[in-house]
């Protein structure tokens, strides 16, 4: 079934062949053994029930080939002198690389106790999908490893973030049959149009076809080769196939076609490095067709398993209790001749460690997968060169998110020597009013370009696809290799990625607790296009709940940032960008709006996180009679628009503004370390006056994080409760009763004993209510007192 | 530019391509007169500032290719007789759907105000992005489309959703070029080889590459032609394509590309009926190359546009304040030469109108866009004759998914004839124990086959696809235009389609306020391998905040219902597939639990959504001491080992045990329908008594959905709190303290004034937690007493 043309790479030797297929039978063995066995891993009595774990839980299936693919790439590496880095796509693939790393001695420096020896090999056995264990899933535990194998669809995405800016990088990507149904990886093929040949590695995707799912053959495996191929031209790759069932002509296969594929690539960034060739490429893709279980039992109780779904988990389910079960384990175990391969000690013979390269080269060792270890300092300027000026609060007005631009454009100059920035998004950056950065770098771009063409650049670091999961995926991949960025996105779509956020707190959490992981930079989004100002797109463009799904996830991980203006949002920026190990949340608009604070009060307000603006309240030392809380940015300007309206209205009520910018700060201090103590809390909100929070997102959020304070059944909070459509800014807060009038309405009616005037005054408020619903239906725009208002107090 | 086959298809006459050309050119002149005109839509007089509207608010680029698309669909459909449905994939397709349907009469008969005449036309051109109006892409308002443009991705999705078991409908699908990147309209294409030619009408995608999106060109438009040409045959479709700027040939090839495409499509699918043809065919795909803005401003302030990614919304922007762009747009308007098109009244002249079908062949009047019209009533089996006998709670353990997939054989056979209902989910049907449908119907499939493969069918109605992606949007599809399903998922990684759920309950919340759109069936999702089941998944698969996410939406449309057993899952389900225009979410294990309520228990405990289960608690007609509340099937089981442990241990506590199986019970009347009044939640769960509650999901969500109430204060919450690992089921609820011992310790704490032995019984359940941490570490498996564990009262 060979397909690569046998003059363009050598063949291997007998001694190659031999101790290539001695670390490949090792993996197998080491693979077998951590789904079955607890004891007796050298198989150095019969096998008895009581060495089988008393739950079965793995997955055989794929991993014989990406045992292959390990062993070939060590080969590889060892011949070539290669930095690789190697994303296992295929979900289940924890048993296979936790072999390779095992066997390449990473796993060992890891993991003391799971020693390259027989107890390490129990141990590594024991562990395996056993209670508190590892997964049988490639996890953040698994030494080489940036890619959860679990939910799949993600792994070509990351892989491409990886080889980003990482031009001596070799990635190899393993992609299984299953995952290339999932729409992120259809869609990440295409990433080949962004990759740069110069400043960028290469990336090598495998396709494993191993024909099958958990249950059903897989899609890419039953088509004809010839469409396939077809399909994976017109994705811009060049296939080299790969395929059968008997491993010496597999393995000799394999080695031409892995040479083959680097041969092409080394060729192609020599022509691109050297002498200037600025035309796309077309980049190797192996296509790996193996049996799925290969090697492991081919019947069992009369059904087919090896090459069917039925080996995609444990091949053989009865072992402890049926004996004909058990002698095929054995039969199977033994087949790969164990006592070849490891000493009386269980350590790997020398022929199984051939081809395992040396150093920080091997896979499980290579510091790409521990990007914290290669991760520097971003340059940040000066905030006060960037900052907007403020003499007076509410006197000026700016776009949020174009004072960012500013400060994005200085990091992103300042990162040209050593490329370790990008900024992603989709097709957004200028929409979102952050296209300062184009005066320092350009918009990644390899496929064809014409003259009315703009800021595209074949070595761009600004990263732009119609794709929500390939700007997370790569962002994913550039970050965990250790550099920066940030993802700018529409806010009500940044929901196509609620799934892979998740994976990737996940990610974060379990790394943050193993000692050896080094911090990453965080992964910062910046949510834009907000809720409050869909002004033409309407009620499918409006979902402010992505903060809630965030808060849902591990308090060490997340972070929420709602700053009300430019100053706070640069203030906030800046801090995340410095920050490592977070997925920080930052909701801002990007339409013009009041500057609140100069720079240093904007530094300060932010370092709280949540804090009492004087100037806007009258307190003026008494007790408060009512607190006005706001987070986010229209709900400020509501908020303040509605304190300027009680002072003219209802002069002698003492009311206080309270600003939020760390949403997390409201929640218990047991709850979150950036949590509030109850006495900050109360001296904040009060124990017992009533509060008007007005928020940017759904209403019961606030509840949920406050529900514990002892004045929360004093508050009330107003926010988005999915009232919209295509209209106008106050219109959108008039209707989900978020307004300035409706919030003096709400101080009226919840502050007690208040002077018979206040209802003459609830009144007016109501009034203009109805002035707004006439005007905006005579008129299409908003109320003139409301479209010219200003802070002027 | 024409590559199509002038051999195979008619050639359009002089008289054809007039009356073509003028429906094109009156659609282009009611998209652009939406985008800018509130008066004067005739241009009866000059154009002067007070016609345009204040704010310019829409989207031109994408308009003039889908006016040529509806033009030419008008021209096929009266030739030919065809149903057609079109789904209009690019953001922001509304101007030209909008003018197809005003044009062909249907817009009149769903708004009688906008008539088709010059009144009429002005109210079209006001509404349009106007405050209160129409949003600027296709949504729900607009007749004859079941796809709303906003948020991009699922077009064709769909489409293969509508085909499906409709034989005699054609669903054309524009694809942009923009939404062609991303991940699901990518994994979209290989929809065809579950696409039944014998049972399911044709889909042809017409892919529109106007080469620029925001701010960007699309990578498809700039990949060779002969590149694009192997991704779409690869993707299984033979391309035709139609391309420039010339009005005149434009025309000419659209019409044989469309002839082209609808007779191989003919053949293809008389082949398949008739003939018996069971080879996959290579559908038709007509990419369609025309300029973005096609026809608008070439230039402006001396910049092009036309053709560029600078006409994707207001070509000309300045047009009230500078006279220059409001000269270009007159001049732009006449272009069109309105007063040939229109007659005096408004009204559109017979040679516009002639290309026009009739009556429901209509675009926008076919009943495939308003599916509640075709709806029937899902012939559902009685429960009692798929029950489980329950004699006494707790006896029997049954898998309630394997006694739900009974109900659904039931279903698929006796929809067999009439083929509207289909299950669907990402390859874990059988994983999740719903095989018993593969005794009705078999797994669509028109890929290559294997003597090994099972179930496989080229009739089948049971979808699966590693995609959820895919799922989703067949499932949506199929269900707008008059069908029923079922979606099972994995309850963490159905969060890979929160994006898509937003925009469907948008929809639904929408279509319902809509007095035309008739009620279509709910979208059902069984969300199953929940959270406490990852034994060997891990960390990685525990998600269960969809509910939390679902729960944030229109509460007309969602509803969430957690069927404690076997028999309340089958009585949740029945209710469900009754249902209409909700979105309803199951969370059910497939793993076996026991049997608590008999099927008439089941009915009656469903129906009122929350109840007091008497016989698991102690109060003997006394009043409570605590409450003991659960939901999900996991709590309820810990909760009722936790009543069994207080019952032994402290026998004069009166303990009341509440289950909960409709979520949205629990919140206030006035904030969902289901809402119960305070009388009765204060009768379940009392007003001043502790309630410790044991919940499936994230606690806080709890909090959330009870915080006005006013027992409030006293609720002490248990559920996930991420929190896990690869462990034991009891492990899990350990690790996030929702197990039984960790449930009396909370009563022990909350419950004031209990005898002395109480801190006894505190200490015992302290002992059993910490003998099971010893036992799993050395077993891995759970404590005996736990895992042998049964009620017994």
């Amino acid at each position: 079934m060979s397909q690569v043309d046998p003059h363009r790479s050598t063949a291997l030797s007998d001694d190659e062949l031999r101790t290539l297929d001695a670390h490949w039978r090792a993996a197998n063995y080491l693979a077998a053994g951590q789904i079955y066995l607890m004891a007796n891993p050298l198989l150095t009595e019969p096998l008895r029930p009581e060495h089988i774990k008393p739950r079965l839980l793995g997955h055989w299936g794929t991993s014989p080939g990406l045992n292959l693919v390990y062993t070939h790439l060590n080969r590889v590496i060892s011949a070539r002198g290669l930095d690789t880095l190697c994303v296992w796509g295929p979900g289940h693939g924890g048993p296979s690389v936790l072999a390779g790393s095992w066997l390449d001695g990473s796993y060992a420096e890891h993991y003391p106790d799971v020693s390259r020896d027989a107890p390490g090999m129990e141990r590594l056995f024991r562990q395996f999908s056993f209670p508190g264990g590892v997964p049988s899933h490639v996890a953040p535990e698994v030494p080489g490893s940036i890619h959860e194998g679990g939910e799949l669809g993600y792994s070509l995405a990351h892989a491409y973030g990886a080889a980003f800016d990482n031009p001596d990088l070799l990635v190899a990507c393993v992609i299984g049959d299953g995952e290339a149904e999932t729409g992120p990886l259809a869609a990440s093929w295409h990433s080949n149009k962004f990759l740069d040949p110069v400043h960028d590695g290469a990336v090598l995707p495998i396709l494993h076809l191993n024909g099958y799912k958990i249950a059903n053959p897989t899609v890419l495996s039953r088509l004809p080769q010839a469409e396939l191929d077809e399909l994976l031209r017109g994705y811009g790759h060049e296939p080299i196939h790969v395929g059968g069932d008997d491993p010496a002509a597999v393995h000799r296969d394999m080695a031409r076609a892995l040479d083959t594929a680097l041969d092409r690539i080394a060729l192609m960034q020599r022509s691109a490095r050297e002498d200037g060739v600025a035309e796309r490429v077309r980049w190797p893709v192996i296509v790996l067709r193996t049996p799925k279980g290969w090697t492991g039992p081919r019947e069992v109780d009369g059904l087919p398993v090896e090459n069917t779904w039925r080996s995609h988990q444990v091949p053989l389910a009865g072992v402890r209790d049926n004996p004909e079960h058990l002698r095929q384990l054995e039969a199977w175990l033994r087949s790969y001749r164990p006592e070849e391969l490891f000493d009386t000690d269980g350590r790997p013979v020398p022929d199984v460690l051939a081809c395992v390269p040396e150093g920080s080269r091997r896979l499980g060792a290579t510091p790409y997968a521990n990007g914290g270890l290669l991760l520097h300092e971003l340059p940040l300027p000066s905030l006060d060169d960037v900052a907007v000026p403020v003499d007076k609060p509410g006197a000026t007005l700016h776009e949020p998110t174009r004072v960012l631009g500013d400060l994005l454009e200085r990091v992103m100059r300042d990162t040209w020597a050593r490329r370790n920035f990008r900024v992603v998004g989709p097709d957004e950056t200028a929409s979102n009013r952050l296209d300062a950065v184009f005066d320092a770098s350009g918009k990644a771009w390899q496929a064809a370009t014409l003259p009315v063409d703009e800021h595209l650049e074949r070595h761009g670091r600004v990263m732009e696809v119609l794709s929500e999961h390939l700007c997370q995926g790569w962002l994913e991949g550039y970050l965990l290799t250790g550099r920066h960025g940030l993802f700018s996105c529409y806010e009500a779509f940044v929901h196509i990625v609620d799934s892979m956020v998740n994976q990737h707190i996940k990610w974060l959490r379990t790394s943050r607790r193993l000692t050896w992981r080094a911090p990453v930079a965080s992964l910062n989004y910046l949510l834009t296009s907000h809720v409050w100002r869909q002004d033409h797109n309407g009620f499918s463009h409006q979902d402010p709940g992505f903060v809630d799904h965030v808060l849902n996830k591990s308090p060490e991980v997340v972070r929420v940032y709602l700053p009300p203006d430019a100053n706070t949002l640069l203030s906030v920026a800046d801090h995340v960008l410095r920050s490592r190990d977070y997925v920080n949340v930052i909701v801002a608009g990007k339409q013009p709006c009041y500057d609140w604070l100069s720079m240093d009060d904007a530094r300060t307000h932010c370092a709280r996180g949540a804090g009492i603006w004087e100037w806007a309240g009258t307190e003026n030392g008494r007790e408060p009679d009512v607190v006005l809380a706001c987070a986010g940015d229209v709900p400020t300007q509501e908020v303040l628009a509605a304190a300027q309206l009680l002072r003219r209205h209802l002069p002698q009520l003492a009311v206080r503004v309270v600003n939020v910018v760390d949403m997390t700060r409201l929640l218990p201090r047991e709850e979150h370390p950036h949590g509030m103590p109850d006495f900050e809390f109360d001296g904040l909100f009060t124990r017992d006056k009533p509060v008007i929070f007005a928020y940017h997102g759904y209403p019961w959020l606030i509840h949920r994080l406050t529900y514990r304070r002892t004045g929360h059944p004093h508050l009330h909070v107003r926010g988005y409760k999915e009232s919209g459509t295509t209209t106008t800014p106050f219109d959108m807060v008039v209707r989900n009763d978020l307004d300035r009038y409706r919030l003096v309405m709400d101080v009226v009616d919840r502050v007690p004993g208040l002077a018979v005037r206040a209802a003459a005054v609830r009144q007016a408020m109501a009034d203009a209510r109805t002035r707004h619903h006439a005007w905006i239906r005579e008129h299409g725009t908003d109320l003139p007192e409301v479209a010219d208002w200003s802070w002027n107090a």
